[in-house]
């Protein structure tokens, strides 16, 4: 049997949801290197008026630019699935939804946010877009807003992906992108690294310095992220906000939902308008799911931290392992972040939203049963919350409890195929927690925090 | 823009269209090594009583099993698209619409054949099947139906494309696939090729030898096929059926339709529902759109040949540049095929399809100009039926013509980024058209032909 809720085109959301309208408390401001409240105009050097406005805002509303919407509806409203084939196979009770936004043109749910920023920074007259990219996901997907909406785009990709996966830089490529493998010579901080440390693999934080320089410098070129800012959370609510219509449309609610989180903008993007229904009263529960290995939200301290490895950004209130912990090569790329969704981390730390840690070889065994039950390969971020959410469901089928789950499919593993490779072959390892590393970069945490 | 048309999963067709019922003559019969009609038998043993029938069947529509249907509804019905953005960036006043097979979980059209082929093999009793696969998309999709609906899957897969496209092949095994580099030690077939030349590079003639051998030898045994058969054609007709509904649901109906035309299952899908409207005397035209270097259908001969390379197979009457034509190494793997669907060719040789070719190069721009207008980088097979609709635009921007032209997207190209970066990197090249090498091969036609 095969059950999927489809949303017709109108049903597709006209606003956002801000989850700040109601959060129990303000959210803590960002703030500059000097530990006073960073001023807009920090912000106005790499971002456009409409995005720092959304960055700051209270309002629980906010509407979707009717451009925008068109774009979207390449993909969207995108399908959620009742997972029979995945039930019957865990012999549980429990019912398990899929909402599925690896069916963008990019595979995965980051052009929700790439298509906005891209258009807020053509309204501001802005030419060029730079930014970073790990695993690619996100490059892609700016990529294609660039190509879509007429920006051009610059992505600082960190090396080592650069080199291990070719084929999502060749995809950027196909939309117009200019890509280059991070630590270049373009930029200050770049050709400081490389003079250190020549054959560095490069990183995240490395990739994030370079494309902010390079926007600071320019006057025509803002800087764009695919994660952890508000105004990304923001975006990503159309997920959880169609979700929500098409479990009603299911006559069911959920008892649990679960996102993979690594900045946290898919987590965010399927729970946040679930937490409107919680804020108001509703039971239920919200599960942001991380590697053991990048432990942020379970291990991390919350706390003020630089969104980048060198100190550029200004410094969020965030659960963070420290501005310069490098996780360890884990093949869910987007989840080797630091830190994290200064929203979610302040939900995380009022617990009002689950957070929990799962070990490698686990998710990428969730990965399998869900590919052969249920047909998509899923990416390696997002097979952490499908075996959070199949340890939830083998739970129900030991109580006999018969729980409503709902879980994000973030996106497919077209391009994370050799990472499956490499578990086939038996290669894939657990981490230990890297408790040493994480003991030394938290002692590198700004001072006065 | 954007225009989508979907159907609700209740306009999810009930019956295949049979083209069969609407010829203007019988189908030449299927011809055993001696020229004389093969027997029932000679199919029964590899194939199941159910798909026999469909391949010999005149009836004009035949039921999908409901079994089937539910899991078709995994990504079925598929959208179809008015393409906004390839019109305005083509200045054409043609208005063009896409059925976008590529969404379903292997990211084409195969699983359309895949899944019904297992189904009915399944109800014979059969427990295993073996098939060969060249750049893997058809590989992919049988996996995932044998995974579907528990039966054993061995693909052997040409070697080059084992080594060159490894992605395909873990696809494969993440759906529980057997996967072999073709030739192997496994058949005789291929022992006696690999003791003539150890490093050959593999042939799709090779690998249908080598599974057909296999299919033949092992009673729980059958062998599938993705393309060129009458009953695979049927399966497909699904596109079409659903496409001309949402044609309906646009207010429009085509002047002309495109499908990309390798064994020809693709075009036959999206075209062959039409054609019952011009056997019915609605004016349309079909047109099949194959590679200048692999031109079966522009310059083959409408004969009697085998469908392998090394004559285990019936013979069929279809266009064929000769079975042991060897097509140059393009990167639309799905279309080097020396022969093609003998419906389709009855259809091209009655002049009421018509065929086009189109160089190699052409074929890359239409895919990258596809991809910054639609979003959705396109699989090199796929991008010979946009080529051709691409033309055709350009014609009516010139004569100022407002036509309808219908393309089916057949598939995306995650898996064949490798051939975008060598187009990127000016290393692709037309071919000439290779008419020695078919003179040659058109000399070892079976002889009684």
């Amino acid at each position: 049997m095969t059950t999927k809720f489809l949303l017709p085109e109108s049903e597709l959301p006209t606003h956002w949801y801000n989850v700040v309208a109601d959060l129990p408390s303000p959210p803590p401001p960002p703030l500059g290197a000097d530990g006073k409240p960073a001023t807009l105009d920090a912000l106005a050097a790499i971002f456009p008026p409409g995005l720092i406005e959304q960055e700051v805002s209270a309002e629980r509303w906010i509407a979707i630019p009717e451009e925008v919407r068109e774009i979207f509806k390449l993909w969207r409203p995108s399908p959620l699935y009742r997972a029979h084939r995945l039930e019957k196979a865990l012999k549980t009770p429990a019912r398990i939804y899929y909402k599925n936004e690896s069916v963008s043109p990019t595979g995965s749910h980051k052009p929700n946010t790439s298509i906005p920023q891209a258009w807020y920074n053509k309204q501001a007259g802005i030419r060029r877009l730079a930014t970073e990219t790990g695993a690619g996901q996100w490059g892609c997907s700016l990529a294609l807003a660039g190509q879509l909406l007429g920006l051009e785009i610059r992505v600082y990709m960190v090396r080592v992906s650069y080199e291990q996966k070719p084929y999502r830089r060749s995809m950027m490529q196909t939309w117009g992108a200019e890509v280059f493998a991070s630590p270049t010579n373009l930029t200050a901080a770049g050709r400081q690294i490389l003079q250190k440390n020549p054959d560095t693999p490069g990183s995240l934080g490395i990739a994030i310095s370079e494309a902010v320089e390079e926007a600071i410098g320019r006057a025509d070129t803002n800087y764009a992220l695919g994660s952890v800012l508000n105004h990304v959370m923001l975006h990503q609510t159309v997920i959880g906000l169609e979700a929500r219509k098409q479990m009603a449309l299911a006559n069911d609610y959920p008892d649990a939902v679960f996102g993979c989180c690594g900045g946290g903008s898919n987590f965010a993007g399927i729970a946040f308008p679930f937490f409107a229904d919680k804020a108001a009263g509703r039971e239920v529960r919200l599960v942001a799911v991380e590697p053991t290995s990048c432990p942020t939200l379970t291990k991390g301290i919350y706390t003020y931290d630089f969104g980048d490895a060198t100190g550029l950004t200004p410094l969020l209130k965030m659960h963070t392992l420290g501005h310069d912990f490098v996780p360890p090569g884990i093949h869910a790329g987007g989840l080797r972040y630091h830190g994290a969704s200064p929203l979610v981390s302040q939900l995380v730390d009022a617990q009002l939203v689950e957070a929990m840690a799962i070990p490698q070889i686990e998710t990428f065994e969730a990965g399998l049963l869900f590919a052969r039950t249920e047909g998509i390969v899923p990416a390696p971020e997002s097979t952490h919350a499908l075996a959070a959410t199949i340890r939830e469901a083998k739970r129900c089928a030991e109580t006999g409890q018969s729980q409503s789950l709902l879980v994000c499919l973030s996106g497919h593993g077209h391009f994370d195929m050799s990472s499956y490779d490499r578990y086939f072959a038996g290669e894939l390892r657990d981490y230990d927690y890297p408790a040493e590393a994480i003991k030394d970069s938290l002692a590198h945490l700004p001072k006065f925090a």
